[in-house]
């Protein structure tokens, strides 16, 4: 999971989009879930750690999970309980604050949308006992427990009402599959040589599935979709997900650190199994390939590495042959879309948001 | 949490008590547990985590949070869904393996039921990536992955059938409730002058509420009891589970290594917030407490250093004073279990279980 998903809208799309007032409805997301938080903030022991997770929402993200979740519901035609697919919408944005602060443990990552990441954080609050352990280890332990925290009250959110089946056990699923996403990801990280194939699996499990397709089929499914309309969200999803991962992992190495907010350094360093190296090894000539393999997944790169890095792909045509994988996949989810008999102001709103995905610069 | 929970009954309890036959629930509990991960082996990426945590049931535990689960449900007269009952029990099992591998890589701990734990068990399966993390950090981090999924899977479990609004609130607090404890825990690791209070009320939520209260009750609640029965279940858990970790604690720094398979200088080495060092350190000459407080949370404390604050411990009489409050605990729990009006089986069950863990020498 990267930084990117943080920015994945512009600005100009928090405006009315056909009747669908994109703001207005991540601005009820956040009540809801900043209300859940506040509730809890009320809880002694437990209380300074969900003004902590409010902190982190407030800090920023784009809210793209809660989105297509409501747009799913939307898409199937916006019936029943409002306040329900809101909750469950919030309830993803909280599960997805577990998912980021454990990986930013794992990648032990110092900041996370412009703010010091949590295990960082707790590091700076470390009570100093005579003889306890040293901050490094008190953070990364307390992040560990706040990721489970963030966890268990994302779950509880969903308690408040129904839990009606089909949606339910895509909740399920998609918990699943990201955790299996992010396993393969960590496995694959630092081979150079790690296969398109797999790169794709790993872009399914914790990106299309995660942040596109399942988010949306659980609004649909809380709109009582049936399986065709399901299939239909998936035939969009899919897609546009690779391309959503797929932008990322070019921005992760042509991208501007300006823009991004994230070190364009951080994807080779640790060797991601990105689409980038897997279709550079690919094409590599052997001094090629040995070269990328020498420098990609050192910690210690500079700039300079990093520049032979971006030459031998750009020789190698690398951004281009992705940008064709992604300009596939774009048109692809764009034909699903009109196949799918979607409500058409969610229909549009979608569409809106798949330009946005796949042309986005940070 | 500690390894002694493993090792909480004897051998002799697997007998039939009344009757009920204790070794026929948690033989049915485990059935459960495993045909659910059984389930999941089948899966693709997953499996082979699924198999790992059935490698992890198997090898030992004694299932006291799903025994007594089934022993509230029996106590408020066992009506209903037994299948419901023995999957929530079970999937109390499965959070209690969420939380014990989180807590071995808070404490960095090697063994669990006589096995590697997980995280050393993934760092010896270290994939060797080139440039990749190192073995230890790609263990530590696939073990937060896996402990994640067990909790993922343990919340799945409860969604088979029917949720009732009790049991299910009664699981959010207690998951919670141990994240609280867990924490407290953690922020006064390494503090030898960790007040009583304080040390009170890391044993209420990380083991009375966790361990022996909450399973109860939320057994009981399976089994449609009402607010007064759920409070019946409080008065005997609640003083019994502080029973249960002040046992613990003693057999934490007198205990024998070869019954209770852990090493006996561990809860001394990491200055864990014990009532045997609390009362020490409020008993204790200003000598002494400065040789307690310099000898308690050294990583390198020797069997000799070990031995003199055990000398210390014994010279200001703290193991009696221990064993006062253990047994103030067991009485206040057994008069609580006398006024109840628990089902009577279950409660001579009861009974066999608080003798038990009071006295237990592992």
């Amino acid at each position: 999971m990267s930084n990117h998903t943080a920015v994945l809208l512009d600005d100009g799309l928090n405006t009315s989009i056909a009747e669908l007032d994109l703001s207005a409805i991540t601005g009820r997301v956040d009540a809801s879930l900043l209300s859940f938080l506040s509730e809890k903030a009320r809880d002694g022991e437990l209380g300074q750690f969900a003004e902590l997770l409010r902190e982190c929402v407030r800090a920023g993200g784009k809210r793209i999970r809660p989105l297509l979740c409501v747009l799913g519901w939307q898409a199937a035609g916006g019936e029943g309980d409002a306040g329900l697919v809101y909750r469950w919408a919030a309830s993803l944005e909280l599960f997805h604050l577990f998912a980021l602060i454990h990986d930013d443990i794992m990648d032990d990552s110092a900041t996370r949308r412009g703010r010091p990441t949590v295990h960082r954080m707790m590091a700076a609050r470390h009570p100093y006992p005579a003889n306890g352990p040293a901050a490094d280890g008190f953070g990364r332990n307390s992040a560990i427990l706040i990721g489970d925290l963030a966890l268990v009250w994302a779950e509880e959110m969903l308690h408040a009402g129904q839990q009606p089946a089909a949606a339910r056990r895509l909740v399920d699923e998609m918990r699943a599959e990201v955790m299996a996403g992010q396993y393969l990801d960590l496995a694959a990280t630092g081979r150079v040589g790690c296969p398109v194939a797999d790169v794709l699996r790993i872009a399914q499990l914790k990106t299309a599935k995660y942040t596109v397709e399942r988010p949306l089929q659980i609004g649909a499914a809380l709109g009582a979709a049936d399986g065709g309309l399901l299939r239909h969200c998936s035939a969009f999803a899919m897609p546009l997900g690779e391309a959503f991962q797929m932008r990322d992992d070019l921005l992760g190495v042509f991208g501007d650190p300006l823009r991004s907010g994230k070190p364009v350094l951080d994807d080779l360093r640790e060797g991601k199994p990105t689409i980038v190296l897997a279709l550079a090894d690919q094409r590599a000539t052997p001094g090629q390939r040995a070269t990328l393999r020498d420098l990609v997944g050192r910690p210690d790169l500079d700039q300079d590495g990093a520049a032979r890095v971006r030459q031998i792909l750009t020789v190698l045509q690398v951004p281009h042959a992705v940008e064709e994988l992604i300009s596939a996949r774009y048109r692809q989810a764009l034909h699903a879309l009109d196949q799918a008999p979607f409500a058409a102001a969610a229909a549009a709103a979608l569409r809106t948001i798949a330009a946005s995905i796949v042309s986005r610069s940070a």
